[in-house]
């Protein structure tokens, strides 16, 4: 993947969990120094996206959560054909219209990707498309039953992250880091990889079968 | 700080890196929920702020480096006064303009924080201040030379991160998570923070003196 421009999307919508889009990005911001990317950050509109779900989606809480506004690059209808798509997950995704909107942009786009990414709640969306079906895959501990109402997918609950072909998803939100880790590695090299982490000072864990937060939360 | 609003500040600039904010930032969003904040996004205009760094700041490449825009919510001029500074790193700083305007606002604001926090090279700007003179404060060991310039601090080169009084400063990017989770276990309850990190299924390093990158990295 070094001989032309390799074109990364992400999809953001109000009440994407910021983490989940940030930690892989750190790494892919990171590897854009050596290696040729276009990135494209697509929404349904290019006006500005914020991290904090609309009230009725979040959980249930006295305060007036805080977040942070991003800007998109190019809407579900202007977005470019793509290599790598990463679909993040949230409390957003509880929006029918916002799900709805992303499991027809992963179908659209899925004929031509190279690889399909999701971190936390994200692989409820590519599940809605049918592109799990009889697949393994996991989803955000905290949300599972939430994350894994599509019955048709091989759900693995104790795992970090699952590969399935072309499809890696991440258990919950700090899980996207350890899955782009694993991704680089496979995909780049593990030096790539190695290095990247390590001026991030980051200490990834390299088990994709690792996973407390599977005994953590029973939901 | 339950009583009323906790007035949280984060400084942004064109090139600062993404997981410095973003990685602080995904536990004060979910902390939001259960405490009462108000959030500032703070940058030199109101215009968006993207992670990229102008061409003669950022490292050699032969590539166009992707990136993400944030957009402010106040400029220098119209932030509130805070309780809670967060002062990000990234090689924007390396522009002496940039530079000098966060110092100037971190010396116009310490007055009046409870804390001061920054997470990588943020702390060289805290440093340029004074604030750090005579006292124990870390930094990112990928850029520690940059980064410690100022000689008066008392640099600590193995830690993930140091407190000292009110300001607490972290090593590079990925260590401004732990961090933030030791600074909410000490200013809300260990209960609190672990519950956050579990929920973003973040194992954090609890213990500040771990620091393999200290010995990685000799600039």
């Amino acid at each position: 993947m070094t001989e032309t421009n390799t074109r990364l999307g992400i999809i953001i919508f109000p009440g994407f969990a910021l983490l989940d889009v940030a930690g892989p990005m750190q790494f892919f911001n990171q590897l854009s120094l050596i290696q040729p990317f276009e990135l494209s950050i697509i929404a349904k509109t290019l006006e500005p996206v914020t991290t904090v779900p609309s009230k009725s989606l979040g959980p249930p809480t006295q305060f007036q959560p805080i977040g942070e506004q991003w800007l998109p690059t190019h809407t579900f209808d202007t977005a470019p054909l793509l290599d790598i798509l990463l679909v993040p997950g949230g409390y957003g995704l509880r929006d029918q219209t916002i799900f709805d909107d992303i499991a027809l942009f992963i179908k659209k786009q899925y004929p031509n990707l190279k690889y399909l990414l999701s971190v936390c709640t994200g692989a409820t969306t590519i599940a809605a498309t049918g592109l799990l079906d009889g697949r393994r895959a996991t989803s955000n501990k905290f949300a599972w039953s939430f994350a894994t109402h599509h019955q048709n997918v091989n759900w693995i609950r104790e795992a970090r992250w699952v590969v399935d072909g072309n499809i890696w998803t991440s258990s919950g939100v700090a899980a996207g880091m350890d899955m782009t880790y694993a991704f680089i590695s496979t995909v780049y090299s593990s030096e790539i990889a190695k290095d990247i982490a390590n001026r991030m000072e980051y200490e990834p864990h390299t088990d994709p079968n690792w996973d407390p937060f599977s005994q953590m939360w029973k939901d």
